[in-house]
């Protein structure tokens, strides 16, 4: 094994080897896009042996979701979701989403993840699993009625209305941030909530309210 | 002059020149996508003199748009949503909407066309005035009180309707055609149509019933 990671003090099972690999691989992905950006030249900028990105991540499209979820603290995000009355959850999820992508401090990264998923199969993948499995997936299992077993995996409607939370919000950064529709990119988040918040209540709480 | 293209029967000003190069426009897009799709080529292939390119289409965004608007029948679609009680207009939309897409006809170009919105922004450009002018925009306005005027530009309110349609069928279309989330991949029509088709009475139609 080469010695010069070790010389700069990062080894297996080092927490901070882990962390460096992911950070190298967020500004890669983000300033070279997916095509382009390599899992050796990942190595290289983080300062460890290519052999340890291997030995943390399963190939290029873990490395991928994994940067996606260092983005946004999700747990933070499905938290604040799920935190309230049912009737709340459809605003309070684009609210979460709105707050997270008007971020100067998010927004760019996000910008070139969501580019890179648009145009790869193996992006795609990574963001519809981070999307699903991380995100709405657990709001839909988070609102399961009481006694409900909430690791049962996801029913097919269950899976239907997650899917298409996911496409609302997705369709949204991109007239929003991507293609900058102006009536949708310059809306303030009061103008959107109303219309939007009725739409995700319908799709991630069978049997709302009507609002 | 190049006598080449005259040889062959395409002069300025024949209908059948315009054509050909839309045509050629519209596979070149597809097949290479925006950013090495040139407008030289494009005449090559149509076999015109790269003038007349220029004398039909202001730039190469144009002649996207309109390889755009020639892969969609845009009267067709908006007369179909628009023909019938305005309590069906969110379910009509939503079934011309996959009609379109879901035909192996129209799909392999219309992803091509989505994936080079979604990476350059003049493609980005000519989606967001396609689908705002020429669908959405055009549903609001046929949608609007008897007596208003047609010829009004669409309102803010109007301009955010229309936009919030746009966004969750660029995000149906994301989801179902780019990404391939399972769930929304393999959703048949009918699983779609009540969900989506009540989302887009929302948008599109003030005050309508809840559905």
């Amino acid at each position: 094994m080469s010695t010069g990671p070790v010389a700069r003090g990062r080894r297996p099972g080092d927490g901070r080897t882990r962390d460096a690999i992911v950070r190298a691989a967020r500004t890669a992905f983000a300033d070279q896009g997916y095509d382009a950006t390599s899992l050796r030249g990942i190595a290289r900028e983080a300062g460890v042996d290519p052999a340890l990105v291997h030995h943390y991540f399963d190939g290029k499209a873990a490395l991928f979701a994994e940067t996606m979820r260092i983005e946004v603290d999700v747990r933070d995000v499905v938290g604040q979701i799920l935190a309230g009355d049912p009737e709340g959850v459809g605003e309070r999820a684009v609210r979460a989403f709105l707050r997270v992508w008007d971020s100067p401090e998010h927004r760019p990264r996000l910008l070139a993840l969501l580019r890179a998923a648009l145009t790869h199969d193996e992006a795609a993948r990574a963001l519809r699993e981070f999307l699903v499995r991380e995100i709405f997936g657990r709001v839909v299992v988070g609102l399961r009625p009481v006694g409900a077993d909430p690791s049962e995996p996801l029913s097919a409607d269950e899976g239907l209305r997650a899917g298409l939370a996911a496409s609302q919000m997705i369709g949204l950064a991109t007239m929003r941030y991507v293609v900058v529709l102006p009536a949708v990119a310059q809306a303030g988040v009061e103008d959107l909530v109303p219309h939007l918040g009725a739409t995700l209540q319908r799709y991630l709480v069978p049997g709302s309210p009507q609002v």
